[in-house]
């Protein structure tokens, strides 16, 4: 087994032996409120409870309009994935990921229009959006423009993880990607970031390979 | 001000609307003890509350041996930096920053050896870890290697920011580390993490970068 890369006995044993109190974290977290979860999603719970150190991630995921399953077909169909930010970008085990905040075009119309960056980046790849999987941990703006995309100029992504981190807007953009009919992975409140986005999204991605094999 | 790499109007008013909250926070938490931190130490803690959106690091984070002070020195020295994974690499703000846990060779190692990857990637690094920066934010072995490079080797790193996450072994690394004498900075307990390691170190490059204009 590769569980989180781990290719050492000493890796395995710790990731084995962390799972083992993750487990436990997420019981005492949710009693039994577990049963509203199914496997797979507990299996996503998990992850990010190991990634964070952060048992309060039980209470806080939501998964709306069956998005593991319709992540885990999309990444069968090598569908593209776009990031708000490069960290997100390398922590992802897959090789169709894309980020633009640094692309000179986005630079530019940020710029010019007195937008973020990372808004201005997925406005620039709205084609790939379209049909494809987004994933953002950091910025509230670049997820209130995914949601504008949505709304108003009827882009489809197959999987929006929407899980930016902070005090300010990040907690309404999670909420009003809730409201929509696209399958999306959310967090309730301020939390979220880059270590809670890229394992939402590898555990899907570990899902998809378990299915194909 | 480029706060947070923030250039346009919209990213620096969300960057300060969240720092007046951030800062209320930390206040809430640390109440009369938010005396014990000087102003720098105060910067940082703001900078890891924000990127986690996590009042409780208020609390975590511990400063040894002025590791603020020797991390700029060695900043504007242009000493190089060494990172556990791959993730906190691309976050950092600087252009001297090493990650050797995909180097084929520490590949080899760790499976002849039977440890971790980022275990051999640090002994793979020992030359730059001499006199160099060692940011840690994920695996606990690697600054288990750090450690015994540190006790048994005579390696000196001008400071260890040490701050992996996990149930297992993650603490115990972290409460040795803070037994030596290198200037370190480390977090109490499982939390800590990619976004807790890059905030720490870009607000000690930010440091830097000021004192230098």
């Amino acid at each position: 087994m590769d569980f989180m890369g781990a290719i050492s006995k000493d890796g395995l044993n710790i990731a084995n032996k962390s799972r083992e109190i993750v487990r436990k974290k997420i019981k005492e977290v949710l009693g039994d409120k577990i049963n509203q979860f199914n496997e797979k999603e507990l299996g996503i719970i998990e992850r990010v409870v190991h990634a964070t150190a952060d048992p309060e991630y039980a209470k806080l995921l939501v998964f709306k309009n069956n998005p593991i399953e319709s992540g885990i077909k999309a990444i069968k169909n090598k569908t593209p994935i776009v990031t708000d930010v490069n960290m997100i970008k390398v922590g992802i085990r897959y090789d169709n990921v894309h980020c633009y905040i640094d692309h000179p075009k986005v630079y530019d119309v940020a710029k010019k229009e007195g937008i973020t960056r990372a808004m201005a980046s997925m406005r620039f790849a709205k084609d790939l959006i379209d049909g494809g999987i987004v994933v953002i941990g950091n910025s509230p703006t670049a997820l209130f423009e995914v949601i504008r995309l949505i709304k108003e100029e009827n882009i489809k992504p197959k999987l929006v993880i929407g899980v930016p981190v902070g005090f300010v807007q990040a907690s309404e953009s999670k909420e009003n990607l809730r409201k929509l009919d696209i399958p999306n992975i959310t967090t309730i409140g301020p939390k979220g970031g880059t270590p809670v986005a890229v394992s939402i999204i590898n555990g899907i991605i570990a899902y998809a390979k378990d299915e194909r094999a």
